[in-house]
């Protein structure tokens, strides 16, 4: 089955969705904002097949998402650190932690919570317009054409 | 190949990458959000085949993301309408906006734009933490065992 490039879409939730709906990546990430940064490790802590994950750190060092540091010279081993554009993917993956925790988790709770080291707080992520602070009321919005959409496609 | 069955694990982003790993599911959300209801009408603007809509379609009813509403007796015609559980999706694909448009859009600018219809002004989804209303710097975030994590699994 051919899958479709969504990349080349005028649309950031299509490319976005491009690099995240690779199926393990978001845990991919996951495991890199843990702290995780060996091969053998993410292995080891996601249950991923080696075929796969080289696969998937493949494509996300294209995409910048990562970098592979050598940390080792004999053997060669190598740690891959993630890259500030890899790093602002955080805010994506607290985006699903919010709503996975408020709509799939168990009567008991969320299944892990974020800390801040500095308070010791448990920090709940939510979507808000940058200016005003208020959360995003989606009835109330409505999409327009930005400058950066192609001037020969036709907007919806 | 076998797809990983994501969404028992103790992890909101594994069952919320579960749901939305599915390629074109994003792109499905988005077209309910700007306000597609009908059928052909998500085949049309999307582009996407009429199998793979029925299979995107029928896992999202199922999950509760969308109902399916009767809108005319002969011949039956229907109309998917979001959930509130499917609504609340909005948040991700809003952080998925903002990172797409900060690190995958074009010199130009972002391609869409959202705009406030009250107030007629840009929005820009950010993510903050709900009690504080600060960016989440992921620096200074730690992962706790939360109260629905399985006791019988060993967090890491």
């Amino acid at each position: 089955m051919k899958r479709t490039d969504l990349s080349k879409l005028p649309c950031s939730i299509a490319r976005t969705s491009n690099l995240l709906g690779d199926w393990w990546t978001p845990l991919v990430l996951r495991e890199a904002f843990f702290g995780t940064k060996r091969f053998d490790e993410f292995i080891k802590r996601l249950g991923i097949g080696r075929n796969v994950l080289t696969q998937r750190f493949s494509r996300l060092i294209d995409e910048d998402i990562f970098v592979r540091i050598q940390y080792q010279d004999k053997p060669p081993r190598y740690e891959y650190h993630l890259t500030e554009k890899g790093r602002a993917l955080f805010d994506v993956l607290a985006a699903m932690i919010r709503w996975g925790d408020d709509w799939l988790a168990e009567a008991a709770g969320a299944p892990i919570e974020l800390i801040d080291t500095a308070s010791g707080k448990i920090i709940k992520p939510m979507v808000v317009d940058a200016k005003t602070l208020k959360p995003i009321v989606q009835r109330n919005i409505e999409v327009r054409k930005g400058p950066g959409f192609p001037s020969n496609l036709k907007p919806r």
